[in-house]
């Protein structure tokens, strides 16, 4: 058995829901206040595995807000999604918690995303990306030395950024069809093939003024630089392009994403399945979400919103082998608070062509289906180093809506990618 | 390529809605009246297996009821089920068809079942099991004359039998610890052992006069005897007792069930799997169908009810590891028809242990959503045949809510299995 | 402006779910803790009626288990239903409820409730019905002293009594078609038309040595002859034979049942006039219920839960003026605690004849749900004694499932007659 | 009793679903194809009112598209909306009805009805307001001479027209307050104030060569002119300023509308009142509407859909007495044809603030719906003008998501006018 010591998780949007849940879950855990429920690592099938304890971990962050954890927690507990049992005795941790957090980005963030920023973002706001990710790098290695971690896996639970124009789509599914579908502007594929597919190309965009890499991106480039991980647990552009997944690589690094599978897109990739493979012709798929938090706020913007709705609607697509007509909306409800309601109508048809309809109404609490799976992304990614697995880690494709280098889109099926991974490389 | 004959389709209980769906969906696709939609067997991953030609397949069958399949097929337009438009240019085919169907049996079917059966019975009352199955193996064996078939794939379709007590649930799922549990009575127990694992020991029960064999295990005993194949679609006993099963083998027959998974089941058995791998705890489960078919009315009796919902209701602990309350109601609610509605409430918590809520409503035509599966697995068991295969065809499995000797409930895996099977039996 | 004084609330069953709600909540609004929201008193059209303030009322009340006040709301707040926030800075009034809750009856309680009661009970169990009706009134009295009250309004919130059989219905529905096809047996009937109409001829039952009161009946009996009021908020029989109603009048007081209308029924009083004025034939109404409190517990018992279904049931043929097919179903579902969730499925057709389908999905929280109801129930019926109304208070139906003597069960038009008798007695 | 004679009915929009489901449903009627099911007219309440018999009336119109009764009478069939058994036998009926329909007006239809429309219309394109009315009346006059018709009842069911920007919403609910809101400019306003309000004035705009006008107002002034009748089934603008109405008394003529209430709205008015007695506060209502008919198609143009959100979304408040957060969407789904389903969800608090929900699924067929509204509507248009009534006929609230001129949302109070109305006037 190796030496244990500490990791570090390092949380973009530390004061958010799912980072706030994240943190408060995981004290919990350590101070044996709740049992470790609900997380994918703890499943019994995978007992055997020689997981890090949960006590390996400690946390700090970037944030762009004025606030604390325990703020964020109270919003909770209002919400009916925290109970007060749970985080009272924790207030003292959460508070220490606090003093690792540092001012983070907010480049191409959009502006709902700017307007929520602390005034002490006007000392940041002229940072070149250069600057930024040095800054970032500073605060990120402090931690490490101060609490003398082995290991340190950033996690991006930040507000989701306005869509990445033009590359976005292509670099998520690139094949040479959709290429030609999406691309109108043949001089703007060019670039892409050049610019985003090899680093030290990619790298040169840095240093230009109109620089149009967003803050995830900025947030993966310093990670990976210093050797540190990345885990996009958002359908922003963050380690997106190749070039960025091949530089993880070469600093013997890891990555991870896109954007957890929590809700009504676990349930598309769970059902979609049953419909392929009975020959169930699925005519239209109508999905209806809302909610109340602040993702919902910021997702009220049109610009944010296109990028995850664009990260919930191509799944269908890849798993059934044709289109069905779809339609996803995200919609702010304010007295819905952190419960995200989705009311999905499935139309089919099969033997004969009568149509037939599947409807389900989930209600979930969105901070407390995700936590988990960033918990569970965080030991996974300790273990994948121990294991000296560097680069995409597409085994981890259970996790996610988009995940990066992965065209399988049935759960089920990416949840044995895991068991695999697992299997193969098992300590003995 | 092997030289191709014509198949013969048995269907049991043939002037149900289930077998007259498939009887005419069989003769809409072989006049091109409609594509072969809805059947697992076209998908385009499986476009390389060499199927038979839907033309290679002839219809028969025994039924209790009078009656006639264009009779049950005005029904179903009535009910929205079928539309007339497919079958008004197949009436005289189906007329054919009618000529083909004699008198079936009714040992241990239940009262409400007796009472459908047309007055004709009068003559068969008496007949011993022994008898019934010569007279059951002469109806078959002049069919496959008649039409100079290669081969006859009996499909049992009829009401749902009551349970047949005290070994059903042992045969099912027969591990020491679950024997322990469902057998009060040890003499009962040790008989069963005895009896029902072995054909020789087995094949006595028929001659005691107090025969507790159900119909569908007659039907099964005489197709499999007769070196026929016996497909059981119904929750029924049929093939169930691995005396059966090792019977078929021994007869270079093959024999697949039980209980047709198309709805309700089937969504469960693509959920379950999505909590158990996400360690979501499910707390309850309740799911209530309703629907007003012929089937729905025999259901209505209490113990023809029992051997359903127990069908229906095992596979969430065989999924998840640990028995959740569960709720299963089936009521028969005339003006739904064949349109089965299940409304399903499943109560989950997972990290910190807040409750949450899935529900989904099924609005789906049984008819219209089992008979596809008959066709498919008449289909896969001809390909079997080709194949040489004998016995319990475990590698159907994704097809049926209690597949016998599989332990495997997972919807997705199981499909995994059938690809599996057909890709190491590629004929090239 | 009259003289105001106190006025006793007594609750029957007075540690369950709803009486500790009610207990709460009037405490809260008293202590200014909660607004007095969701009380049909408070809203704005009736601002200008003479209402009672909150502050005139305290709580007193019978019991058969061993608990408190607190303990109750403990298990509500573990279920979601009360909020700790709110129960905490009331503990020591609830505590000094408490010591105000005196040993209940058992008379016909059905075994279920039976093996809930506490052990106090050996002094009671051979008690006759006067025996009981004399100690009830004792304890009511002594607190009407102790506490000076100028009226004491008894509110029965016990669990569900098994149905009291052959009278029931008669009595609820007495018109003579009905009679003809409920009454088999002839004798049964006359016996009901003289005992149970005429108050002289019913008091002789209570001398009965097989008594059929239950103890619903007892307690309305015990308080109406003291001279106080009784409201039935459950199904049991209470103040349902006429002989009682009529021992109201003679004695000045009030009395009011049945089956305090909270969610589905609610919702059926308030959907099926659309489809009677529309003239959408409803073809079949289904509505499951499922929950987890103690009453579901009750409800689990089928004697119990006969009473009621058949409270459920009766308005839609009394709405709709024929009798669809109905299914009503109340299950016990342990993990949804408080929460009552009912789904109905509702199969309606209208111009030429197309089949169309309304489903509902109701989740409140039981006890929430009711509690504000029996504190309008207390207060409108304060009020009704100040304008000197005696007997039977049919204006309250808008509040109930089987309002006495109240053929009209739309909820809008029953909401009118309490608006009408508001208006025509409003005190200038 | 006096006199019967013949009662045209002049459907604009008259090949479009509802009108085509109108006819065919009132010739099936007529020729006791189907019984006259789903219609309010025909309750067993109003038995005694003395309504003009089904074979009174007779079918003409206007419309823009190419096309026939038969050739949507097919499309309709196809979508599972109307059933061949009923249409197949009236075929001949239908081209007769075909010959009555004349081409009518697109002024501010909006591009997406523009380019619905035949060629034929290059011929009327530069019509001025005033020639178009003429024309129509020729039509109109035409068929009244004809047929002999003692009285022409103009139903509007065209597609919903773009918002007739500035004083739409000013004239449904001109209270002094709401003025203030929605005008910000005062001179629009203060130019409504003496335009709209009177007929004298709001004639001469049919001068103006920049005439607002739109069609639907086209048709009603054009209607009411000539002395016939006009009833508006959609949410455009019709006769819906004050002086239109005004002039409809002038003309001995009667008036209706707007917006026929079918499905989601009329559940709405059901419901809201219930949350409102009961004093439960409505945090949010969302309402999502799919659908995939012609109407839907219009829909999808942003500015037709706003008349029609704005139509479903504003009774909510008057209802409530405030204003809950509330979403209205209606999405072309093109699989569900005249199938439209609505998920609403309603997140409510009552005592304590605990929140809960309700949820319903409306599955109904938008035209078979509709059209028995046209065909009881019309029916009491004519009673209305055998009791010498005049004007706007806000006795038929009932029937409109938007009656003009009423303020009361409460569908069981709008049905009491109705009751009330019919019982006043009731001939002996």
């Amino acid at each position: 058995m190796e030496q244990k010591s500490n990791i570090g998780i390092w949380l973009i949007g530390a004061w958010g829901g799912v980072a706030t849940t994240a943190a408060v879950g995981l004290r919990a855990i350590q101070k044996k206040i709740f049992p470790p429920a609900g997380l994918t690592t703890e499943i019994s099938d995978f007992s055997s595995v020689a997981w890090n304890s949960w006590n390996d971990f400690v946390i700090g962050g970037h944030e762009i807000r004025r606030g604390s954890f325990s703020e964020t927690a109270e919003e909770l507990i209002a919400q009916n999604a925290l109970s007060r049992e749970i985080v009272t005795p924790l207030l003292s941790d959460l508070r220490e918690y606090d003093s690792e957090i540092c001012p983070g980005l907010l480049h191409h963030s959009g502006k709902v995303v700017e307007k929520m920023a602390s005034e002490d973002f006007c000392f940041f706001l002229n940072e070149s990306p250069r600057q930024a990710i040095s800054r970032l790098q500073r605060d990120m290695q402090l931690f490490v030395q101060k609490k003398q971690l082995a290991q340190l896996i950033v996690v991006n639970l930040m507000s989701t950024e306005p869509q990445c124009a033009y590359f976005q789509d292509f670099l998520l599914h690139s094949t040479s069809q959709r290429e030609a579908k999406s691309f109108g502007n043949t001089a703007d594929f060019a670039r892409c093939q050049q610019e985003w597919q090899n680093w030290e190309k990619m790298e040169k965009i840095l240093d230009d003024p109109k620089c149009p890499l967003p803050a995830s991106t900025l947030y993966a480039i310093a990670a990976l630089d210093a050797g540190y991980d990345f885990v996009n647990f958002t359908p922003s552009l963050g380690a997106t392009p190749p070039a960025v997944r091949e530089f993880a690589k070469k600093k013997n690094a890891r990555c991870a994403g896109n954007d957890g599978k929590t809700g009504e897109t676990l349930m598309k990739s769970v059902l979609a399945p049953m419909f392929s493979h009975r020959n169930l012709n699925v005519m239209s798929w109508v999905g209806h979400n809302i909610f109340g938090n602040r993702d919902g706020q910021v997702l009220e913007n049109q610009e944010n919103k296109a990028t995850k709705v664009a990260s919930k609607n191509h799944l269908l697509e890849q798993i059934l082998g044709y289109t069905p007509q779809t339609l996803v909306t995200i919609e702010y409800i304010k007295s819905l608070g952190d419960w995200k309601t989705a009311w999905d109508h499935i139309h089919f048809s099969g033997f004969l062509g009568t149509p037939m309809t599947l409807q389900f109404t989930w209600q979930g609490c969105d901070s407390l289906l995700a936590a988990p799976l960033v918990l569970d992304l965080v030991r996974l990614t300790a273990l994948a180093k121990r294991r000296n697995y560097t680069g995409n880690m597409d085994f981890l494709a259970c996790f996610f809506k988009s995940p990066l280098g992965v065209e399988e889109q049935s759960f089920v099926r990416q949840f044995e990618f895991l068991e695999s991974w697992l299997d193969l490389a098992k300590e003995r």
